[in-house]
């Protein structure tokens, strides 16, 4: 039976045809990552119709015996450099049309392959990959589901170990002791626990402002797998609400519902056939039309799974069609500028005839009270 | 009194003099980072000789404010890409010769960008960023000694919390979360944490294995400040060297006393002038003497700052002499596979008229020994 990275090189090598290319010559971290299995960095990975083999370097023998048995390599020296060490793997081929990943590849690298392989015409082959990876396997969803859980238990921490006293800061470096300690590689991103107005600010990092500063919270977090796979969620709480600096309630009950009722709208219409700029716009058109349309600026979602951010995307310039086996996360907001802020994410698989939400953290009204 | 930022942008403002362009382009992100105080990314940075704007978007707004106090910034809207953003930034400007990154620049944005800037010339101006980077400044070194101060907190952890039963990954995730109790962001690269003769994996990973299973014990790591500087250390350890399981002791006591000399020499002898060729072969020459010269085929060391690799590099391929404020590792090391490996590694400031070694975990040969 052939390995999951053999099926992902058949469905490569499907395209490559399609390209009618010679080979293609992948330099990407994680689409090596994805074709091949390898963990490591400074390796590039030439895939050619009928053959394959990794260019790496001493420092990855043993690694690349033990992670991928069997793909032949080339092992440079510290003296020989990727390039040449790619045209001692070349001499002798009939590779004439060799495609590369224009979309990561350095300009420079660019010139000196340009300049080095003389008789080879590169040809940009953008983005295939990345199309590949956006529909995923079984190994790769069942990777996304154990990610989806040790985020899960690690917020579960997070809520458990809440005190007036504590920073954003501290809040983030034990979910992330949390989520090692249930078996995970750690955090899938640098997560984003703001306190107040800085909910507003959709990439903030957590910083030194306690809890006690204000009722808002907003948890944007993820974990990941030891084979590098991600999550990514995002909830906002109320921290002992009662509090008397707090006199917005409600108009936080009614930014919060707007945003809840526009995920879970969203959300509904996740189905196979369906456009991505579709899916974004019932939650845009439904935040629009509560009057917030101003104060959500951002994509309404995205794939994810050995990157953070994957194909597809939500966004109003989006054409692409959901399919099943795509993973997307949902997570529409409203930032309202020295306030605050709501955002409610969860992670989504396409199915074959709808969807399946993977995530499960309680998001409804009563959920978001937490006393501290 | 000019900030450090304004500072770099002006001698930034004579490389792009002497280049005869009218501005450069500044799309990596830690040259933005590096010149700007900015800490986030998908911002780009447009510095011509009198004027200078960072061009990102609504996420970063308020972010933009509070690190980048007086540069003006160009905020696009998420319909508006880049690109597009610049052209607008470029508009009814003087600027026909526009300096790119193309070292770090993808081959699809450059295209993009020779496509769309119609009456724009662009020229590669690789690196420049990168050597300022090498010299470091006042707020530079003080970040890097307290990184330095970080990791040897963390060590002293690490070694107090050894136990037989703990794992390579179980001392990650402590070595880490110290790092963070004692101040910092975290550490600064995944550290190699190698029991037995992982310790011969340069880019070994920490895994299951538990320090029980040999005696031989590597541990390279570093810590990282708020602001984003990193140190880089290596200790080599035996544990529990009395245990029947390890006979090599005498060959583990040749290989060490060989890098830890090799290193000695290295260090003693780095001073401004001296070429980084020189620095590298002091080492590399003494290890091949010793017999050991095929087991060690990686670079003695690098700088380090913002990025855990930059200049400059100490390797036979490195013309670069050492200037006063640069900041480098030096760390020879011995790797025989499937028994085991040694390197040791120190961070040492380049001053006026030699060096300071920065780091000073023990490493002489008594300090090797740890029981646990």
């Amino acid at each position: 039976m052939p390995t999951v990275y053999e099926e992902r090189r058949a469905r490569l090598r499907k395209i490559i045809k399609a390209h009618k290319i010679d080979a293609l010559l992948v330099t990407t971290e994680k689409n090596v990552t994805y074709l091949s299995g390898f963990s490591g960095d400074s390796t590039w990975f030439l895939i050619t119709p009928d053959s394959e083999t990794l260019i790496s370097d001493f420092r990855y023998i043993t690694q690349l015996r033990e992670e991928c048995p069997g793909v032949p390599t080339y092992i440079r020296t510290s003296k020989t450099g990727m390039i040449h060490a790619l045209k001692e793997v070349l001499k002798g081929t009939p590779i004439e049309q060799l495609g590369i990943e224009g979309h990561t590849l350095a300009l420079n690298v660019y010139r000196e392959l340009e300049h080095e392989l003389e008789n080879v015409s590169l040809i940009e082959v953008n983005w295939q990959i990345e199309r590949l990876r956006a529909v995923k396997d079984q190994t790769e969803i069942a990777e996304i589901r154990e990610a989806v859980r040790l985020a899960e238990k690690g917020f579960e921490v997070l809520k458990a170990i809440l005190t007036p006293d504590c920073t954003e800061e501290f809040l983030y470096f034990e979910l992330e002791h949390s989520i090692r300690k249930f078996g995970g590689a750690g955090v899938s991103f640098h997560p984003i626990i703001a306190v107040g107005d800085r909910a507003a600010m959709p990439h903030y990092r957590p910083g030194k402002l306690t809890i006690s500063q204000s009722p808002i919270l907003l948890v944007d977090w993820g974990a990941q797998t030891h084979a590098g796979y991600k999550s990514d969620l995002t909830r906002t709480l109320l921290t002992n609400p009662s509090t008397k600096k707090f006199k917005d309630i409600k108009k936080f009950e009614k930014v919060y519902k707007t945003v809840l009722e526009s995920q879970l709208l969203a959300i509904e219409k996740i189905a196979p056939g369906v456009s991505c700029r579709e899916i974004d716009s019932i939650s845009r058109d439904y935040i629009k039309k509560a009057g917030y349309g101003k104060y959500f600026d951002h994509g309404l979602g995205h794939g994810f799974g050995l990157d953070i951010h994957e194909l597809p995307r939500f966004s109003q310039g989006s054409d692409a069609l959901l399919e099943p086996g795509m993973v997307v996360t949902v997570e529409p907001g409203i930032y309202l500028p020295g306030w605050g802020g709501v955002r409610i994410e969860d992670d989504i698989l396409v199915t074959k005839n709808g969807c399946e939400v993977l995530s499960s953290v309680p998001k409804d009204w009563d959920s978001v009270h937490v006393s501290c």
